[in-house]
């Protein structure tokens, strides 16, 4: 019973009840809100792949756990072939035109909360792991989707938390009682809020000795008493139409929330980790190890419906052969390359957590990251520059179909012979959908800045190097004695 | 006389009656409809810097042909002052936060038109140059804005004009009269339509000798007879706010149209050239080289800008000392450093056309053309690294004002010490604007493809470089013998 | 008895008589030669591994066609469990500094020829498979050596084999003969001559119908009758120090040669390739997806010491946390992360040949190689920036040792204290030789030509791509009907 | 009086007398041993110049100060015009094929003491300007070149100068005589040591008020008692060859020293700055300024014969229409376009110094030289990429011309027809010799660290530029209140 449909996620949303705002208004009911459609739309391919005959092998397999048919999400990955099935899996939702559809989270938030809540349990003797363990259970059975609420709103950045004036900007528990704990704060950046149907929430990663209420990591329901949602419209157009925004009108982004912890109860039942601040780094690292790896394959996705879109406005043109169309094409497909390599060689290269998880290699996972990070531009370059000036100027969907000016765009806007005019239009409208649509645009914010900034990505693949190994060979190789 | 406000330029629009489709209507009344109200409001900052104390001595100039005082964009350069005038007056359109008005194509047309026209006198004993200079006489007095109609649709983009199936898919003259010239064909991405007043209108430049009815030049009012616009409504929001959008609410990017040339009469007096092709190609070179060095400045100015939000958004999240914040800081400001040299070396190093035209070099405006196409996602990458997810996250300008979820953002959004919350909510919306927004697409777009392509730019840069000067450099360096 | 000794490789040696020319002299005796012993000291570290216990489980395997141990450089690679123990061999020459030992050639002409010829008999009903095997039996008895001579001194480029004006200018077959063939022609760029024992050898991968002579593939010893070696002494010092030249001294680069094929004969039993022109892109395509996988790894290794004696001397310059010390090391530790992950991907990606063989899959290798060549300028600046002046300027190392500059040289070359002066000018020595020497500039030369050029590569990358699935997606995306 | 020739510049060398130390032997007569020899001869072309009609006049110039005729690297810029023909003049030396003769250290270290001294002065009443003013005089009349001593040793760079163990890591004053100064320390990377007339010493930029005895600057001959100098010999080859090392046996490279200065007598006469340590900063950033500024112009010459040899071997080998050569040519001008643009806007945005010296402006300098730096390696990977594989296995120029070889080799190293196979040989000769010879590597060395590493020049960029403004302009922008 693990496996849902679109149709019983949506179900599932109905009968939740989180407190949500969004534009100025309270949102009662979400799933047929305008500003959370392609949100929804977009997170119900994640069980649409589930039933579809081409991806059911990768996207389900029978978990060991409750030993039943689950939902790839919600594994525990234990080897190397399940984080290499997890990158086809990514793959698979490239074809469905929406690569980022947040369900990773899920996947994320099971797998690093696992491990970690093992370790603690190791050097304390808590039994955070055994709680997590249920949870596992609880959420392969009902297929659920977890959203992350990770970042705090952080104030003053070159601050500890401790170190802010109000106490409260970054999350923090504020009681601890016999049934559960009381957390104040909030979380920014929430990705995939109140159309979850669960938060894992984690505390600050730079907590320290005396700032220990800063260390949390939880679970808990997006309607939760307390939780409060102020949600961002998906930057999809209000309207559907035929030409216009083809990719925004139907996976054109998702809801990105602040989410407000107003006091909120947490059950000791839901808690890993609390108050075990020197195990917040590794909660945060395996995390952003996970997460560096799927990150890749969201953008290798794109890459390659960017590859797509710009071979074919230059066959269109009639420049399929013409050098710098191959030399940009070829560029676009060789960065490509790289992301893809990098999340093959961070699973492959991974690690077999003592708790059984198996972990993806931080170094190339991250390495990938910051690459696509860089690289979002020069694609995007590579595709504007393919395709013209018709990107800015191309008349409206209006404009070509009324009656009055249809003849003379239809006239103009052909290509080379044999393509219909009608083709090269919508190559072009897809193209300014992906560069200069609101969607192109929360695309490349969250390209940029999704799951950490840069930097802590490039520390985190240096960390993860053998620098010490790389400085005893230069010793050697430069005769320099080492005891 | 030859100085007009903004209120004159509105005037003058009201009494022109351009044929103009936008979204599937026909608009009668530009002045006050709502797709162009951004375009106009931009173009009249290149009026009000004529009147602006600060900018006036650049703005004009008293004008040789006519003793008048002019704007210095109908300006015919004579030296190198000249020039670097032009690049200054350039900085001052960044001030006003437009540094695109599209006004620097009033200038490319005159020079151009001015220099060629000479050149053709000079071996086809035409008079074409006379009539260049009453023209320019007249743009002077009238201080007018004067459009770029020169790119084709082209069709195939492998084949010659004359090779396409449909011969129309490249502007061509069709009938020769006596007192004047019949075209047909249409013009894509005509910057600047029916908002100005003339059309400057260029032919094929690679139109052979056994084309020569696709080797044109001459200039028309926007409202000839048998012109028809199809126009694209600006990029900007349609409702002002206070918070949004800061930027393209009132500067958000220009109208562009597609121009229908219906069997359109062009009178002897307004054509420049007409048949000798070989003319063509130094029409495209000598407008090309003035538009690099614009365009070097143009993305200059939006470049100090995004220097100018990525050291703000440091500084308000604490951060501006952050080695990292620094590191980008750096790379933009050496990055403008760049274009703004080139600009001023086109100015400087630029040559005296034997018509009294003073050309930039092209060599290095193209190349600071190419580097700021390939250099604007670099910079949006360092302004979203600096910023991070709050520029896809942050909630409406709704929610922030909502008494409902007001103080919970106000709280939560909350910098380093001593700023305002409200300043940095600002912040993040400027980027917002410059980095996600429709505007920020379209200024993508435009900063790739507008002007040409990139492909052309470096070939442009190659042809102006004295690269067999270099070679013979070599040969001597090697030992190879030289007759 | 697969498995030599060094001292059995340079005893093989003198036991050939090549006809080698070096330096205006012919050379006899090649392995006391000093244009030589840096190469074959190099090269014998291939042998050294396979007695190393730390990798002689990497360096040898039991061949299951003559059930014996063998070098696993005569392996023919089964399937990805194979090539991935082959990306840890180069690791492997990695610790030796010997990163590029050319033994690579070895296993890539033996698995290329292994499966050519395999689809050359399936189509042609030849023998050629059979032939083959059998030579690789020999190679992996007498763990052999086996360059590789594939580029043709081509002439004009531009032009076909056959048309250039001298014939010879590509190698071709001018007799065949009841027991062989005769062939004319030359190789440049032989990697790996005259200190190996075969030589694998191709003809022209453009050859087409017309032109099947030189359509050619076919082994032969480096000293068959006819072939004349003119040889390039290795780019190291001649004397060996104490200071300088650490690497170089050793392993500073191998010897290159052209070699002439003064009408060669080769007997039928050694040729896997006659006139099937067909193949000869096969041929070419197979070897190159081998040859970029291992290209990732030996660049990956020569980064690592890169990046260890960037680390090294930023550590002795007390400069081990300088933000911008960090920030370089960082960059490199990506670089050298994708080129890691590109041959890892490459080999788990790889296809079964029907032949037997395992293909490393092209896109990832073939990107991985283009990526090290672009980026060894990079590594090489982060490596100067991070040492300074002193890698230009550094005293040599007898004004080091000599009394009477000695004293003021450890005074002044001082750097943070708990670093012996010896130390640090051993490090900075290190890099001079990894920047500033010929051994250097044959890297570099190496890194950027070998194997191909970077077009050639790029090709091949794209080659591999399913472009057309990208299209198709595109299309899809944009509501463009496919059939 | 003021102009020498090459000759007397030689027979003033040998009047000299300095200490000098070079492979463990003390050098008596430097003119004549030839580690120094490429070094004079390029320094000597800095005299050629004064005498070649083509340079003359801007080589030369009559000095206001002496009214004589003088040459233009002793003169005290003294508006944009005089930088502009510096720039000019930095061409010339390119045409020689030694762009980087260390001449312009003596214009740097003339100018920006005269403009030091001056604000001294202004600031203490001191009267270092007039003694500046009458060695300026001096250094005219005699056509000096002026050395650069101006990096100390450092020791730990992340401690200030005297926090180091051995106070004598960085440069100081031990005592203040009636008549003169003592110093003691030493100066590393001295360019142009110990083959200039005098030295330009500056300490350190860094000393604050508790360091006074660290904030010094003078002048000195270089043959001054206890001044030791230990050079390292020029990367050039020993023995003059024809085809080999083309560049580099003339004009490749110049010997760098370690210059000791053991307990150095330095009279007042000489000093212009001594204590006044808030001084040393501008001393340091105005020198920085200058040396950028000409650093741009040795870096475009260098990049101008790059691109003329990646051309000439392009053509050779039958590709000179080829598109990806015409790519990588195309890159390389764009390259060398924006170093030459850098140089011209940083001397016409130059400004008048109270003292009436002229400085070019600092950020486009600056940019220009960290660009350049970063491109070195580009640029070489464009030309290596062209000239192919030949670059590291040319055979020798022994095999080339020797009997036994000759005929192969120019059967097979032949280019396109109309191309003597000599021709060829040297061009791929000549670009050995710029990619892959200890000259190269010694260049590249240079071209990063030479003038001070890439991070202070970056920091000097960003000194220059008016972030100020930029924030003001992004707060407007944003709707921020400013006061």
């Amino acid at each position: 019973m693990g496996i849902r449909t679109v149709e019983e996620y949506k179900e599932s949303l109905r009968r939740q009840s989180p407190k949500v705002y969004m534009d100025g208004e309270e949102v009662k009911n979400i799933v047929d809100h305008p500003g959370f459609q392609v949100a929804i739309n977009n997170l119900g391919v994640s069980y649409e792949l589930e039933h579809d005959p081409k991806y059911r092998d990768i996207a389900t397999l029978v978990s060991p756990l409750i030993n039943e048919e689950i939902s790839r999400w919600t594994n525990i990955q234990q080897n190397e072939q399940d984080t290499l099935a997890m990158v086809r899996l990514m793959k698979g939702l490239g074809d469905y035109f929406c690569p980022c559809t947040y369900r990773c989270l899920t996947s994320i938030a099971l797998n690093s909360s696992w491990a970690v809540s093992y370790d603690i349990d190791k050097k304390y003797n808590t039994d955070y792991h055994q709680r997590v363990v249920e949870f596992v259970k609880e959420a392969q059975r009902n297929d659920w989707i977890i959203g992350a609420a990770s970042i705090d709103p952080k104030g003053d950045r070159s601050l500890k938390p401790s170190e802010q004036k109000d106490p409260d900007l970054c999350l923090h528990v504020i009681e601890r009682k016999k049934d559960g704990i009381i957390v104040r704060g909030a979380k920014a950046h929430v990705s995939c809020g109140p159309y979850a149907h669960m938060l894992s929430v984690r505390g600050s990663s730079k907590a320290d000795e005396s700032e220990q209420d800063y260390a949390v990591g939880f679970f808990i329901p997006v309607d939760a008493e307390g939780l409060i949602h102020i949600s961002k419209a998906a930057p999809a157009p209000n309207e559907h139409k035929d030409l216009e925004n083809p990719i925004s009108s139907k996976h054109g982004g998702l809801v990105e929330s602040m989410i407000i912890f107003d006091d909120v109860f947490v059950p000791w039942e839901r808690v890993f980790l609390c108050g075990e601040y020197e195990f917040a780094p590794s909660l945060s690292s395996i995390r952003g190890a996970l997460h560096a790896m799927h990150k890749c394959m969201c953008q290798w996705a794109l890459a390659d419906l960017e590859i797509g879109a710009t071979a074919l406005i230059a066959d269109y043109n009639g420049l399929s052969e013409a050098p710098n169309m191959r030399e940009s094409v070829g560029e676009m497909i060789m960065n490509a390359e790289i992301l893809h390599s990098c999340a093959i060689a961070s699973a492959l290269e991974g690690w077999k957590h003592e708790s059984g998880a198996y972990i993806p290699k931080a170094g190339p996972a991250c390495t990938g990251k910051v690459f696509s990070a860089r690289k979002v531009g020069d694609n995007r370059f590579f595709m504007q520059d393919a395709a013209g000036g018709l990107v800015a100027t191309m008349a409206s969907e209006k404009d070509i179909k009324d009656p009055k000016t249809k003849g003379y765009l239809e006239k103009y806007y052909k290509g080379r012979e044999g393509v219909p005019t009608e083709f090269r239009i919508r190559a072009i409208k897809l193209i300014e959908d992906l560069i200069a649509s609101p969607y192109a645009g929360w695309r490349q914010a969250m390209a940029i800045s999704g799951g950490g900034d840069v930097r802590h990505h490039k520390e985190m693949a240096m960390e993860d190097y053998d620098l010490e190994q790389s400085i005893k060979k230069a010793k050697i190789a430069a005769g320099i004695k080492i005891d």
